[in-house]
């Protein structure tokens, strides 16, 4: 049992490359408006669909990835979405999509600007949790779906669905919000800002002209390798690496088994993720704060929203059980049915990811009518 | 109250500055063989005093200095030391000695080498807490002191203090090990790596041959910003930060107060601290494990350590109250009196260099006779 789920969180990132639905794109050619006003003339959305939309299109289910996903759901959360998976794809309809200023097929940073052949890099519009929220929106509304069943999203895909329930409670039925936030604690934000410093410090991050040149892989994995630090609990470590040595080649290289996991994780990192992405991301969930809106929810009209789940886990020192609390009283303040569960597990954060019966439990329990 | 704490937190480095007890020298002219086999021909040990030695030389006290700390102990820890204070310059003869390996007085990779024009740097022989000890022993030794009534240390000056107790139970009859470990959880050795990472990436380092040429200020900044976080708790980030705004420069410059106060520190300390030393120093802390040595006190004859006390801070999570139960257990399993405090303080591991009266009456109480 301990030795699946370990393997379980190793070959989290091999998944991402062996399971692939296939990756339809939206060419949005209007112009997309920021929260900030700015504009840009094209837009580009990555997403993947699994099941079937029934007729009356009542069936649909939109999963939010969080900070380092992507659009391809069975990938990195094939524990829970599939058929007879908690998520069931024989029942639902099921939409993912890259957000807005990622790396995986959506307009972002490493995108190049309309008609030109240079990459936007740090003139791409800095862009909120709201604006990935509205880029979602445009296709949901292009699939043709006037109301989702749910919003699904753990960490920073929870945001998203905290958003969703303040945005658009009226074209929404119930949302499932995992191990997240309605606003970065000090200690997140700060955590954050290593990372970012760690990517901008690199000498070779040009100010985020990178492209084409050289990249800050250097700055981007050790970004990473705090990043899995704050993934696992204390507890985790010690159980999977405790103080196991490793033959070091130089003094000042890796002399224990958890050192050279943190290496090796910062550096398969860089391959598939874009440093200005990174540091886009985290500003926008460090901006993020939520709390208000879902505050005036009681004050909206012909609201659809009907329940909401949070999840939690207790060994989770990244997300804490106290943030997830919070959320509940924010919308039982809002009058809106709500359900918290405060998962045992060991494995820290990235728990939301792992193979879980009581999670499994929980959500299956919660779509079904 | 709260006011009075915060500002000194904030003090606490400009007071290094401040209050300057004169720094003595002992320039030892014998080789000196550390653990590892190697020699070094000459070895200075820069060091402080603080009250008067008794006649029978009895009441000398040794303060073993945390990870950045030096050997003017009124400069860090005048909380605890001075006149009236809990350890008492009045009855006591109190001893504080810059590490070896340091960078404020005592022999260390910044340190030239004998009869040269060029810097150790990276060429400095790898030590370990053990051959720290056995330098200030040199000292011990050097000012006729037989027997230390107490040596005391919190952090990486509490595995010092367990050292002493491992090594020389025989010269020394009390001892205070505050917010330590008996050795280094995978946790504790994986922060530590990705602040050596982010000094050994900064591409001034120059594989440790900086001195003379420019610095790895950088990577050292990104270092200690990083230790700042680790020294906070998240409630006590919350009470001082919370999510107060400050004018960003930039985007992808600080935007909140959290960010400002680290990126502050982290600056400063690059004015006062040596990044190998940074490097040396947390590699010998990661590989420091006395559990064994602790155990076998109790095999050891002519014993002259009667009782050790330990505390520590119920919100400390960098060193946390666990590892301090293990270190009791270790010493009740040798036979030796012990007691333990776990101090109630929002303030994390900065705790033990805070002023606080729970920690003062059980510093005062024990050192009384």
């Amino acid at each position: 049992m301990k030795t699946t789920i370990k393997e379980n969180i190793e070959n989290k990132e091999e998944n991402t490359a062996n399971i692939k639905s296939e990756l339809k794109f939206l060419n949005y050619d209007k112009k997309f408006k920021f929260e900030n006003g700015v504009t840009i003339d094209e837009l580009t959305i990555a997403y993947t669909t699994n099941g079937h939309l029934n007729v009356n299109k009542e069936n649909a289910i939109l999963i939010c990835h969080a900070f380092t996903g992507d659009a391809d759901v069975l990938s990195w959360w094939s524990n829970f979405v599939g058929k007879k998976k908690a998520i069931d794809t024989d029942k639902y309809f099921v939409i993912c999509s890259n957000v807005l200023g990622g790396c995986s097929g959506t307009t972002g940073p490493s995108s190049k600007k309309p008609n030109s052949n240079s990459y936007y890099g740090t003139d791409f519009p800095t862009f909120t949790i709201k604006d990935i929220v509205k880029v979602q929106k445009i296709l949901i509304d292009y699939l043709g779906i006037k109301k989702l069943y749910c919003v699904i999203g753990g960490s920073m895909g929870g945001m998203q669905a905290l958003q969703w329930t303040a945005t658009y409670p009226n074209m929404m039925e119930k949302a499932i919000i995992i191990a997240s936030s309605m606003s970065h604690s000090p200690m997140q934000i700060a955590l954050n800002e290593i990372a970012r410093q760690a990517i901008t410090e690199d000498t070779e991050w040009y100010g985020g002209k990178y492209y084409g040149m050289s990249s800050p892989d250097r700055g981007l994995a050790l970004a990473r390798m705090l990043g899995h630090i704050t993934y696992m609990s204390e507890e985790y470590m010690k159980q999977k690496f405790g103080r196991k040595r490793k033959k070091a080649l130089k003094y000042f290289t890796p002399s224990f088994e958890v050192e050279n996991y943190l290496h090796y994780n910062g550096e398969k990192f860089t391959a598939r993720f874009d440093a200005n992405s990174f540091l886009y991301l985290t500003k926008a969930m460090d901006f993020f704060d939520v709390k208000d809106e879902i505050k005036k929810i009681k004050t909206r009209k012909n609201i659809e929203l009907e329940k909401v789940l949070i999840i939690s886990f207790i060994s989770d020192w990244l997300y804490p059980s106290t943030q997830s609390a919070e959320i509940v009283l924010a919308y039982q303040n809002s009058n809106i049915d709500t359900t918290f569960h405060e998962i045992e597990s060991n494995y820290g954060h990235d728990a939301f990811l792992l193979k879980n019966t009581e999670q499994t439990k929980y959500i299956k329990k919660f779509l079904n009518k």
